[in-house]
């Protein structure tokens, strides 16, 4: 099967894990396949600023192809991978036979989790793909485009709020985002609706936001959410989510759009490995593979790696996923010089969110931080992250750009929106002030 | 009605014509509405950048509100005008009541023209949208995608064989895009395919392309063309569009992706202007506006002006939109001043197209060229009427990367396209080449 002797190593998943992995396998003596469904890493921490118009969503999607272009030995496969045969050691695909391998490494990462309450889904976005945050962007800048039209001022308030589900750091990013668009761009470019009637609502369960964070950093991000506008609601429990609106402990806010962003849960493939799970990921040794075949490893959203036994595992975040895909690009090559297997230990670099303009907070060791420089910091390893030097450049320009002029650059509504229910929302009079020439 | 006594110009499309009318009027004693269905005017001559990944969406996209931030006289509405009601003096819009106007500029553009084959339409793709060229650039890449994990030889071709029909400006730009863009990547971004295996067919009706040209130029665009690897077909006529096929006079070619580029219609609001047509367009006065109304105008693809009585009309192009534009911001004013109209004249100075890298033809009045200058006036005029310093410097900066680097900067799947039909041309079987570990 193999022509000339090297290991074929199968990686499904090209998010933070599997590129990495690749890339640090990239001109050794094996064979790479890396499969996705999609034909573009996605760098997912700046994703809630493609959904709040500041970013284009090539600027932060590099087609994988081009990652390997001068990576004979890493061959790339836009395919969805189904199921694993153990037995014949084959990855299988939605639509065709399978692929033999040597090696298997599965970092397929995690999909938005609605915690059984399936049902909500048709009236709230995730944010896990580019499709979703080009969605919520496009019914953000719908609702404030209706809003200009409508000329009931209560309807007006109610296609200009927004609810945010989840005070982690992408409710907290999305919220503060949201608000900054609607102020900046509404102060300008809109005649009738103005910043003071934009309303972000951001829900979070626990009794402050932030969690992984120090307390009072928790604290600091949310009196900076609270100076970019955001209505921060902790300890509330959302009981329902329907068309167009939220109910929080049995009161009913509108909302003209719903960002779902409480949790993730591993892909379906996760339960198809035949290993045991925890919360519905892998769980894994010390090595990152599976207990039944240490030629499989599961890395990143879909893996449950507790350094401690029976303690927490490792949070679903990009530093986890790629030092995992450093250790076992490592681990594969010790097994190939007869070398023993060392046991992967996560180094904590800290962790860090932004709230908005200028506004940050930053946790690293002992060392915390809020504010300006900050969100110097959050920008910093950002920029240095993004794959591709291009994405890079044009991320930075971007950015320079938007926080010179305040604007936003991809203020684009692509399709139209049907949107019946928003329509709804919205009921157009003659008295419209847009009816009376000012 | 009018409180201030200015008086109102509603201007519906925030195209070439509509946009520069708007901005001429901006800050004189008037009170502008810029009506438009999308929120951003939309760059039409490099849309076929976005379709061939050259260039994201939001590169060629302004949003309209943004063009008119400084200009309170200015106001801008995304609503879709269905109707104008003259008797009330009022524009009819699809969901609720109209807007009275003192001034109508009517100037909303034109959409693909399939003659009378509307079943053709569902088979190919036109370009006149952003939606319309995200879904080719979706289409091709995919079809790409697709023919690297194609076993079969043949059907590797055929998912690699891209139709381009009409010979226009458009349809050789399109033609020589995609060629670029399969050489280019393909050589280095995939394993399975290569550049010799990509087909683009060119098929024209005329014995030229580029028929507004002087036929040396016409020449030299098909010299160019098939330099590329194109191949132009000329004096032939598109007899059936089906599911992934073109028939020829007969003969049956394969398509992945078909690209109809061969003509334009004004949109429906043409008809129902209540004025005489010819050709679907709207016939104007010499001033640009209609005979029953003189405060009615009608500008750009949507209107027939000929400068003879009986000739030919004006060509559906940028340059003429602009300038009626302009001539009509200023036959408004000398309106107001009790000044007599005046009649529009074209200044033609000029046309070019372009038909790849370092590759195009320049045709104004004596002077033509072809070849690397030609190609640079193209650059130039293209940045220079590129609206917005942001995308202009964008879209330099783009340019340069790819010239320097062969890459496309915005090769990106967003939609999965479950494309069954493309599945159907593609069969996997065990001996794939991918399955054979190289």
């Amino acid at each position: 099967m193999d022509q000339t002797q090297h290991p074929h190593v199968v990686v499904v998943g090209g998010g933070f894990a599997g590129l990495t992995l690749a890339r640090a396998l990239a001109g050794k003596a094996l064979h790479v396949t890396l499969i996705d469904r999609e034909n573009h890493h996605l760098f997912q921490p700046l994703l809630y600023q493609v959904a709040t118009a500041g970013l284009s969503p090539g600027d932060i999607a590099s087609p994988i192809r081009s990652v390997f272009s001068g990576k004979p030995n890493v061959r790339v496969l836009m395919a969805e991978v189904v199921d694993v045969d153990h037995e014949r050691r084959e990855v299988v695909f939605a639509d065709g036979p399978g692929l033999a391998y040597d090696y298997l490494v599965v970092a397929a990462g995690a999909e938005t989790n609605y915690y059984g309450n399936d049902g909500w889904k048709e009236h709230s976005f995730g944010l896990k793909s580019i499709r979703d945050a080009v969605q919520i962007r496009e019914h953000v800048l719908t609702a404030f485009e209706t809003a200009e039209r409508e000329t009931n001022e209560d309807r007006r308030r109610e296609l200009l709020t927004f609810v945010v589900i989840g005070g982690g750091p992408t409710g907290v990013e999305m919220a503060g985002a949201i608000s900054e668009l609607g102020k900046h761009t509404m102060k300008r470019d809109f005649r009738v609706v103005d910043p003071t009637q934009i309303r972000v609502v951001l829900l979070e369960m626990a009794d402050r936001v932030l969690l992984p964070f120090h307390p009072s950093l928790s604290d600091e991000a949310r009196k900076q959410l609270e100076e970019l506008g955001v209505e921060v609601r902790l300890g509330v429990k959302v009981t329902d989510v329907g068309d167009h609106y939220v109910e929080v402990d049995g009161e009913r806010l509108p909302s003209a759009m719903t960002c779902w962003a409480t949790g993730v849960k591993p892909v379906a493939l996760a339960a198809a490995l035949g290993a045991p799970l925890e919360r519905g990921r892998v769980v894994v040794e010390k090595d990152c593979s599976l207990t039944r075949d240490p030629k499989v490893f599961v890395l990143g959203d879909m893996a449950h790696f507790a350094p401690e036994a029976g303690g927490r595992p490792l949070p679903g975040v990009a530093p986890v996923a790629m030092q995992q895909a450093r250790f076992v690009a490592r681990a594969i090559q010790r097994d190939l010089r007869g070398l023993q297997r060392e046991a992967f230990q996560y180094r904590d670099k800290g962790f860090m969110a932004t709230v908005g303009r200028s506004r940050a907070v930053l946790e690293a060791g002992k060392i915390r931080m809020a504010g300006f420089v900050a969100w110097l910091g959050w920008l910093f390893v950002h920029v240095i992250y993004l794959v591709g030097f291009r994405n890079r450049l044009v991320v930075t320009l971007n950015w320079c750009w938007s926080y010179l002029t305040f604007r936003r650059g991809s203020r684009l509504i692509a399709q139209r929106h049907s949107d019946a229910s928003l329509n709804a929302l919205h009921e157009r009079r003659s008295d419209h002030p847009l009816n009376r020439v000012a």
